[in-house]
């Protein structure tokens, strides 16, 4: 027991969502993190631990109003909420006409609607005390409709319509709610094997050229920390060289 | 047989919708609409069939993919589809703990995925051709997520994104793909009533203080008129009074 | 004498400006146009004499307070003004560190303070009335501050936002205040310059590539027939295959 | 000496400009000031000092191209320039008909052009180091115009273009700039002093209602430190009670 508040983290990927569990268990929030395979949180909750922090992993489907609900009593009942994160992406490229019923809905499930669901229960627990942070991950896609992006787009635009609702419907009960539009590539995995299929070696790529994880996670860890009177509603990241 | 093409009305209700059925039909293009009751279009028919128009009603339930794929094939067996309309609204209002997750589903289905399933089977019979419009109805909460509004105004951003995309991706294919901001009260039944409930008596409005659904579909013609080599995507319509 | 209201054009260049004369001139209305060198609107004038309509040159300097006062009150004094429409463009390229203070101020007062002068002087005279429109032409910048374009996406800005401020101001007053985003080459001698300095030939443009003058002009007349109940503040106009 | 680099704020005034010139100086930079009483920065400059800081005041009309450039000149002389912050306001509330030319082009010298001349200045000198920070102070204006507010929504909007486009231009090359958006009423002596007007007592408003200049201070320290893998454009502060 640290006295201090947890942390849930919706979305606990190896890459933003790891870099932000690292960055509040550093500062002694007991965190929980969810995700639909469990045990691939196992190396992240080890290195934690092993630097004296402490990290829960969950199984959570985030679609499922059951699991979002049994995941943040879990959390709750560790310490008092004091952040509920939502990072989950679900980036999809597909022409308009070959865009299936099924994954449209799929990406907003993902992306949108387990989002509207981490919201509302966040703000059901943290409404009664007045304070908390609901803080949302969003991408270049959250403010621009690009071709072959029709369900990526409307999904996370979805998201932060949700995000801004929210802000303005719990700001002055003393909740705050930001939205992060991540507008650039995220040195993940998944990026480096994209820009490979583009012919170019992610090896040889310019210093800074791909956001770090660790760099957004300090971004999180900056806005939990801002006093209630400035609070950022949304901000941009992005490197410094990217074109936009 | 008028020589001219069809036009589809995915939501064909008692105001906008009809209003545009009526504008279109009077140019003599054949109109189909389609709404969940189908024997509500009844008067409707009648009316432009009295003046000389045609206009066939269907029963649809546009969140369903297969009906929405037998209304456009049954307007395009009739005439080549010239213009599908999507307006469907879905405008409910909750406070975000109090918005269930069949009600954020719901009013996506309705305002959202319904407009995605519309503007991708529109996008696979124009295409071929070249040309066509596809014009999808937006609202206030397209471009602002109010305090008790996060299910409508993320269904309406995220149905803005997927009509920003699909303009971006169908443009230079000649696919004219156009999204109208209705930013105010129209004079219809539903806003009547919700203004009776504020206590004031809509009879004594001043003129000219909610949208009249004919001068919304004159809009609508016009866009459809519109040269390609100036084509509008989005603009606003709102009552003069209106406060913004 | 036509009985209608006059319309005064502030930057009667040889393409929009004139397009938007001879909209309005063919329909009745007694036209006014302004430039800094008056003669240069003497083979549109002849013109639309030509077709029995009427349209006065000015000279005019907008820039300058008393010259937009005599401007107005001239075309004031012929009829009642019906519309004013702002349409100086002032479109220039620098690096940032090579913007001069004397570009960025002339850019301004070219593009911007002119547009306050003719908004706020159209204002004085259409207020007592409680009608009539004022309109401004905007441009990509007007939204979007690209790379080497400081002083001209700052004037365009602006500029919009003195049109948002009247439009909200004005418009329970009865005075229609609209802003037309033109995102696009538009078929002028200066574009097909631009054009062939980038090494292609503008006469094998496909068609349809750049706005024409003509349809730019269709679209203030459309907005200067928007009845009161639905007006427009805002539209974009692009040529069909434009990316954005 | 502090080895460390220097920072310019132009507009040093008592609030915001304080704050930030405190915040910086007491990480050990040298900071200097522009205004232009400069007599008025004197308790500034020996607060500073008593905590071991240091802080030059400069005598600089930001709308004088002489000045700015002299300003930044004397800062680089002490130390190479790591962060130039423009901070100038100008809110005037006018209606429209009473917004004379002389207010406009005074607002926008103002808020408007002396940013331009302070960017242009900055990034002369940062560009060959590939270096260093350019804020500026944005409102409420700067995105939103108002009813009573052309004059100073359009300079404010002016200047977050020049912002974009520079951000645009200079990104790739090292320097960061970034817009700050302040939306809500900053706890200063005008502030409460309007508040005074409406009828109301600022002493009595409930806590964190107004945004202090010490936390916007630490937001623009905040920037000032974000590696350049990810850094932000734009970003809102707002107290939590704020309705928008």
């Amino acid at each position: 027991m640290t006295g201090k508040g947890s942390i849930a983290i919706v979305g606990a990927g190896d890459f933003i969502g790891a870099a932000i569990a690292r960055r509040f268990a550093r500062e002694g929030h007991p965190v929980h993190g969810g995700r639909r395979r469990a045990e691939r949180q196992d190396a992240l909750a080890d290195s934690i631990a092993a630097t004296g922090g402490r990290y829960t992993p969950h199984r959570l489907d985030a679609r499922l109003e059951d699991e979002v609900v049994a995941f943040l009593d879990a959390a709750e009942a560790d310490a008092p909420l004091d952040a509920v994160i939502f990072n989950i992406g679900a980036n999809v490229r597909f022409a308009l006409t070959d865009t299936t019923e099924r994954v449209f809905r799929k990406v907003w499930e993902m992306a949108c609607a387990a989002g509207f669901l981490t919201t509302r229960e966040a703000a059901r627990r943290m409404l009664p005390r007045g304070r908390g942070a609901i803080f949302l991950t969003g991408a270049t896609a959250s403010v621009r409709g690009a071709s072959h992006y029709a369900a990526f787009a409307s999904a996370k635009a979805g998201l932060r319509a949700v995000a801004q609702s929210a802000a303005r419907e719990l700001g002055a009960q003393g909740i705050h709610v930001a939205h992060l539009i991540i507008d650039g590539g995220v040195d993940t995995d998944f990026v480096r094997e994209r820009i490979r299929e583009t012919g170019r070696d992610p090896e040889t790529l310019p210093p800074d050229t791909l956001l770090r994880p660790e760099t957004i996670a300090d971004t999180y860890w900056t806005l939990f920390n801002q006093p209630r009177d400035a609070w950022t509603f949304e901000l941009d990241l992005r490197p410094f060289s990217e074109t936009w």
